[in-house]
């Protein structure tokens, strides 16, 4: 028996199973320090109120308990021996003949930690409901408040970050803000709510092409988002950011800039680049250990265009496979070929009803690349009882520009007593 | 201008509000401190990873926005002054010449409050989330430890108090179980979780009848329930339930006995029972105060059968509709009737196609009584979107006795970090 050990559940690890699963003499192991799968593009609608957590994740238990041959096991990573081919974990030692690393990135503050409490970023659940707490509350607290000047402060949501994550984020919070809660509200006006796209660098959505990138920022700026380059944030506390010399009095400020890979590819010996991603060989391995594949958001991949792929799903689900077939090659006895991504191109989407989207030299934007986003989007969600639930509540607020999930829970449920006064 | 002020968007608070929205001469505010208005017979679905929060959940806001003379404040109500007719609240005083009260229940642990941590109750969709994270990580625990006893320790699951709540939970954790769970875990056998019922009373289901409460029974035993009566519990730790000189080791305890009212009761001046319920008077006021009205679980009202009115959904609904309608008879200077509660019957479900239902000397079981159940519920849900979200999601886990909800989530947004290891 070959054992694999899987480490995380996300589109890597999940697809790198899914094609190991059911093959006579290979027993795999999936660990993740989650039970659940994540349906991380669409993360930024549990943010904005507008899905469910549920909707959007899935157990990996029982996306995988149709293979015998897999278990999976909820716990926690410490490190790797790659000399003697063991992971230590909370529940004991694990041994492997194939390791695949697919630990997923977190977010980076470049070296200011301390902004995460001010500026959540949105990689989790936790951190999406959190995210939703904190938009909804900004604008419970601006009714209750006389205060003009203290109104405006908490209606305005700064974004840092000008990527797809941060693009959507300001999109969804600007129509959420002048449709949904427009009539919601009697003392503030959520109409003037004031959404900020921060970028650091000449331009949003660096990954795009120039043009599709403009014709975002019109969109952006028809909801109402004010984008602004070239405006890197030097400091961010509980009143708002600083940009250099100038202050945005924000009340809710959101991370969507630098990540940085799972610390796990620290393993003694093997090379890292600055955001902690672990450089490897063509074949994904690790250099000198072609037993151990590094795959998705923790890998640093240059072989096939000299730039790094991108931390981006389908480059997640691609490494996974390939890793696995990979394992399965080599017990056939059949020559490794190196891994070789395919671009299926890439998409953003502005609101409910715009998106912009680059698949080779097609280049599409407004409401037509709006529905493809969607119908590609509920194709690869998980589970074809999400994708029921999540046509159902995207067809009622479509229509009725309702946000069903419109919720402020606690952050402890300790803390939250039940009764209403 | 007639202020009237409700206090509490539960069942009855929203009721309240309802019937005095668009009515000319009346200036409506509504305080909660939460943003949503909760379904809380559905509850022990979140709880059991059948719904998700969103889908049992409805901001008060717009729930209330189509009304002009309705204002929805977020906020906490600290004190009544009765004399003044001045609500003190974190957002300053607020005055009325109408008060409703509906502030609700919360947990009582009689006198042993630390009890809470290993024991929650069920009021809250935090409380709900955090028993659904208990309830799914205990068998996540079990899978990853190769002791049989503590195996056997983590797989008991024991709800105190036999009322609907606990009859509800006891029945959605053992089919949970065993037909959802059972073929997702490779070394346990999820099959042989025990669930049991603990009832400090001579029989389960008090106000249910004799024959009904049997036929309950019979059909908790059938899905594998233990249904011990006459089992006051002592105390409750770490490690499971004291029962007398009895240990019952349980890996999840879980509390559905004793509810005590909102503390707001506590108005200086103001008779309230053991339970903490503000006495009234035949038309649901406070005694010498006839502009003060106390609704649903924060009541005591024994005019009508000489025992208290039951904490349902039903009652309150019908407290917040009377109080309303008397303020209007009031302001059109009509004589007060007394409340007079049309009793609808009563019912509790037991898994997933099987419920008891008592409507006067009507007494059904089986599973006509559970789809009687289910479209009453379904009917009842607030918001249309949500029924149909519902409808969906239902259809679905009956279909195939998947559980769409399963997520383990972090207690604390802070503390879950986003990276898979």
């Amino acid at each position: 028996m070959t054992k694999v050990l899987i480490v995380g559940g996300g589109f890597a690890g999940i697809n790198a199973a899914k094609v190991l699963g059911g093959m006579s003499g290979i027993e795999v192991t999936l660990i993740d320090k989650r039970n659940h799968h994540l349906f991380q593009p669409l993360l930024y609608q549990v943010a904005t109120a507008g899905l469910s957590p549920a909707e959007i994740a899935a157990p990996i238990r029982s996306m995988l308990s149709r293979y015998a041959n897999i278990r999976v096991v909820l716990g926690t990573v410490q490190g790797v021996d790659l000399a003697r081919m063991v992971a230590t974990t909370d529940i004991g030692e694990l041994a492997f003949d194939y390791l695949i690393l697919g630990c997923g990135a977190t977010h980076s503050y470049f070296g200011h930690d301390q902004w995460e409490e001010d500026a959540p970023g949105l990689k989790t659940l936790e951190q999406a409901t959190e995210i939703r707490r904190r938009v909804l509350t900004a604008f419970e607290d601006a009714e209750r408040i006389g205060d003009p000047d203290e109104q405006q402060r908490l209606l305005t949501f700064a974004i840092v970050g000008g990527g797809p994550t941060g693009v959507e984020l300001a999109g969804a919070i600007a129509e959420m803000s002048r449709f949904t809660l427009a009539r919601d509200f009697r003392s503030i006006n959520a109409r003037l709510a004031r959404v900020v796209l921060l970028e650091a660098g000449p331009r949003i959505l660096p990954t795009f092409s120039e043009d599709q990138a403009a014709r975002a920022v019109k969109d952006l700026e028809t909801l109402g988002v004010e984008v602004r380059v070239r405006n890197a944030v030097t400091d961010i506390d509980r009143v708002g950011v600083q940009l250099g010399g100038e202050r945005l009095r924000a009340g809710t400020v959101l991370w969507a800039a630098g990540v940085k890979a799972s610390p796990l590819g620290a393993i003694p010996g093997v090379e890292v680049d600055p955001q902690g991603r672990v450089i490897v060989e063509p074949d994904l391995t690790v250099k000198g250990h072609p037993h151990v594949f590094v795959t998705g958001d923790q890998a640093r991949f240059t072989h096939q265009t000299g730039k790094p792929l991108p931390g981006t799903a389908p480059v997640a689900m691609q490494a996974g496979r390939y890793a696995a077939r990979t394992i399965v090659n080599d017990l056939r006895g059949r020559p490794r070929a190196p891994f070789h991504f395919v671009d299926k191109g890439q998409m953003a989407t502005i609101g409910r009803s715009r998106a912009i989207l680059e698949i080779g030299s097609l280049k599409l934007g407004g409401f037509l690349a709006w529905l493809l986003w969607l119908v590609i989007h509920i194709y690869y969600l998980t589970g074809s009882d999400k994708r029921l639930l999540v046509v159902t509540e995207w067809a009622w607020s479509y229509a009725t520009f309702a946000r069903g999930a419109r919720l402020i829970t606690g952050r402890d449920w300790h803390l939250t007593k039940s009764s209403r006064s």
